[in-house]
């Protein structure tokens, strides 16, 4: 039964979820994961900097966090070499994405993004009455050409690219990104997701001035600095659209925890190195387990490995189920062709090494190879 | 300058903040306030196992949250001995506003809210469209009746009630919300913010079916749990409207460790009273420094005392303004007749002596009293 006070749009809305937690899965289960590599999070944990920062922070949690995120934002810009107001911060990418498609998608504003992209966005661009206009991979990654002529036709507000890629893990040289900026239509906008930045290789990310008003960036504290259960993220923009945030956001919903955790994370340089470092070991492993048991690794720039399981979805889901109740979390992408792989995290040696002995006798229950 | 690719909705919003953080206001003041008292914040901090449990967690932050909030849902409804189909989770009182005016709120939908009460439910409400009918207090407490007959002759989709009441502190009790809830006009809900509840009187507060489709209270952490710096707000209310927060909520939004420092919160019976107990002391001693400066104290359930300076909103701004030069953070209400008062945190005995030392000079630098 649906509440009879929703809004027409609301009571349109499916009751899905963009993706079902690891916790719920282990519910059903009836017992903890072995290895927890489905959802792309460090394994190695946030900056010992963070962590004794969140500590101190608790002591203080009795006060709201700053509006304004003043420090954080601070930090940040001068990250990125551009002023605080190209900055906001908000409840991870995924708070921000629903926070820009509620100021720029109306009821049948049209947006473009890529089959198979990340759920989370489209969950909000219908969310809001969008209509979402996709166009598919080519050679398992978003296709600029494509996705840039679709939004060309269509009147795209909004035109979304992660880069490196989820789920598949590739990326785009700075080359290509700067002529999809390039090709940005009159009145449309590039959502640029670089979540999993700090983990590709040295020089492959484009340079872009903060105050073009083609394109806002994402980028998160969830992935090489390990606060995915902090949930703080940020997007670098033009600033008349940075400052329509403050418009409709939830101003003190970055609580005092949050903003002192990530504030430490970003002072800390080393750390994210670091981490990086451990994720291409990683997933050097996971492409060892991988070819080991007859199936290939792709190439990623991220903390994690899509394998081709040479079939079809149906096939990688078996291996999936196989994995899953043999104690290791991993996903897969959603829609075909892409879901022939699953999605594995560059995690620490033990659960990768849980991960790399289950496989083959996943393999093995999900049927006979062609 | 705008950008143009904002809906006409989010063009046309004002780009104002519904409260200003009192870190904003230090850094114009150019030092840190020497009482905190602005806010209604919890100065004892929040319960020693919550502080425990988030320095646990900070070590677990690379994990996100579970998305369902599980355990902490579970923990709430055995508290309040509902079954856990009836508690939605959210960031903060105000998040869970936000997407309940989302979901209920569309352009040009009637929402029944009194003169001066929660200016961020008026945000929310602007921020959709919606068309927000006022009615006044009447003897400094919201008219039930008055608001009922409006949401009656409106066709309200919402009306709004804090009790206990925010800004002015009183209460009303449970008989009268009682004959609001049977009031609800059909097609329409009561929005009970009891953010305070915690704090009211033993009994003060209505027996509410938590089925009832008429009603959806709230409650946070943030007052007397000490935790509004988490950012942790929950609603009870009947299961096909608490299910519909699932189709737009971010549901990865609530992190690990708010979730962590929550449940071990709800889990401290004792804290809360323990505060409680402080509270009402520090209220009295706010009353004696107001009423030995020749104000008057109105009476208060809450963490707070609205102290009436005796004159005209102008007037209260000015000492408003003598205490923030001194040091001391308070606020006051927005609009007239409440903004004749100030409005002073009940916190810890030092805070509240700075508060009493100020209020004499403050109140002479305001001008002539009549």
């Amino acid at each position: 039964m649906t509440d009879p006070r929703l809004t027409p749009l609301a009571a349109a809305l499916p009751a899905t979820v963009p993706f079902t937690g690891p916790e719920a899965l282990e519910r059903r289960l009836g017992r903890p994961f072995a290895a927890r590599l489905g959802a792309n999070e460090s394994g190695w944990g946030p900056s010992p900097r963070a962590v004794e920062a969140m500590s101190r922070a608790a002591r203080d949690a009795w006060m709201y966090g700053d509006p304004e995120v003043n420090d954080l934002r601070a930090a940040i810009a001068a990250h990125h070499g551009c002023d605080r107001a190209h900055v906001v911060v908000g409840e991870g990418i995924d708070g921000l994405l629903g926070l820009l498609v509620r100021l720029t998608v109306g009821p049948g504003t049209a947006v473009a993004t890529s089959v198979g992209a990340y759920p989370t966005f489209n969950f909000h661009v219908a969310g809001f009455g969008g209509r979402l206009l996709t166009v598919p991979y080519r050679d398992d990654a978003a296709n600029p050409e494509a996705l840039m002529g679709l939004a060309q036709e269509a009147g795209a507000r909004l035109v979304y690219i992660a880069n490196p890629d989820n789920p598949m893990g590739g990326m785009h040289g700075p080359e290509t990104i700067r002529r999809m900026v390039e090709a940005v239509p009159d009145g449309a906008l590039l959502v640029l997701d670089e979540a999993y930045a700090e983990l590709a290789p040295e020089g492959s990310l484009p340079e872009i001035d903060p105050a073009d008003p083609r394109v806002i960036r994402f980028r998160t504290f969830s992935k090489a600095h390990g606060l995915a259960g902090l949930r703080v993220g940020y997007a670098v923009g033009p600033a008349p659209l940075v400052a329509a945030f403050d418009r409709v956001r939830n101003h003190f919903g970055l609580g005092r925890v949050a903003q002192a955790g990530a504030l430490a994370a970003i002072g800390d340089r080393d750390w994210p190195r670091e981490v990086a470092g451990r994720v291409a070991a990683a997933r050097e492993e996971i492409g060892r387990a991988a070819r080991a048991a007859g199936l290939r690794p792709l190439p990623s720039c991220t903390n994690f490995v899509a394998i081709d399981c040479g079939r079809d979805g149906a096939f990688a889901r078996r291996v999936l189920e196989g994995l899953l109740a043999r104690g290791v979390f991993v996903r897969m992408p959603g829609v075909a062709p892409l879901d022939r792989c699953i999605r594995v995290t560059a995690g620490p040696e033990t659960a990768v090494a849980a991960f790399a002995t289950a496989l083959p006798e996943a393999l093995e229950e999900a049927g006979p190879s062609d």
